[in-house]
């Protein structure tokens, strides 16, 4: 997989010997995000540099796809004609951390005040139960795309919102509860994304049992 | 999902309250596999039997698939009309089980004496050694489909026979090799392949530095 530095250099896995142009470049002090990249994209991207530094192993899980036919023109080559999005029954991304198990979801919002509820379902609430219940670190990373603003926001949180809601309370997560029990994640060169160093806060954090 | 026990009734989520006839269904004493279900779906099966009863929380990840050509008759009907198969980057099965994480591929051979090398790729071996690294639990369960026989491998001796083999040992790991070093799982009624009883011996064997 290609991928890029923010100023479009393609990204070369020799970070012990920069090229003299590389090592001149300036470090931007303001990062909105690669050029381009999705939400998915640059957490993709972060995670492979946090395989290739052995700091964890985290990947996103593949789209489910219903298949309906398949051709086998040869068998080596077998062509998909007709399959369909299936509804993940999980989240979308899992791994392991330090020995941890961690387990999150990313979604970005167009909503500058608050996080809508629309978009997660109950499904993904109720895995989140399971694996917290099993020892997980579980976590959303939610970002609001008019602000630019990444967040970490843990699902414990998450869980006691969704189910008040249920109960008939507001139908989003307001900014100012992102912003007061989340975890603030700044953009960065490499990784893009360093939520990792928001997990070890929220680590930090559940140690200290708030 | 629908599933079934062995003798083809389908599975009804109420465990505390067995119909007469259910209850009055002698249990097997050799099983060889659900009827014409394969590996897969078993292990399928039983992961969703560790889910319902919170023992673990392990899933099989979606086959990956590069989508070429979508159809939107209506948004929420996207056909997707030309795709292909993907290698997997990683093993098929991962998740958390009382707090470790847990990493396994499933494989099935043909063969009656020896399990071979060509039913992995080199990619899997490294994510194998990743999440050793990390501190996962890694394995591969071994179907010998000829001899109705199950095995957990741990993905430590998997990798020691690989690495060894690209030095030009054997290509392929001996029937003998895998009961010494394997644990054997039995077919049970539910779940029906009791794995996790198998980590439990991985990792008191490990426990005990052997």
């Amino acid at each position: 997989m290609a991928f890029h530095y923010p100023n479009g250099q393609p990204y070369t896995n020799n970070e012990t010997k920069p090229t003299k142009k590389q090592a001149r470049q300036p470090e931007a002090t303001t990062l909105f995000g690669k050029r381009g990249m999705t939400l998915e994209e640059e957490l993709n991207d972060s995670n492979q540099y946090y395989r290739l530094h052995a700091t964890a192993v985290v990947y996103k899980k593949p789209t489910p796809i219903q298949i309906v036919k398949v051709d086998y023109p040869a068998r080596s080559q077998a062509v998909i004609k007709e399959a369909y999005f299936k509804q993940a029954s999980t989240t979308d991304y899992n791994g392991i951390y330090q020995g941890r198990y961690v387990d999150f979801e990313a979604k970005e919002t167009k909503n500058k005040t608050a996080f809508p509820f629309r978009n997660f379902h109950q499904h993904q609430i109720e895995h989140f139960r399971a694996c917290l219940n099993q020892g997980g670190i579980c976590f959303v990373i939610m970002k609001f795309v008019p602000l630019q603003r990444l967040f970490l926001y843990p699902a414990t949180e998450l869980i006691s919102r969704w189910d008040a809601q249920v109960d008939g309370a507001r139908k989003s997560i307001s900014l100012s509860d992102v912003i007061d029990n989340g975890i603030e994640i700044k953009y960065q060169l490499n990784p893009i994304i360093p939520y990792l160093d928001a997990v070890d806060q929220l680590l930090k954090r559940s140690n200290k049992g708030v």
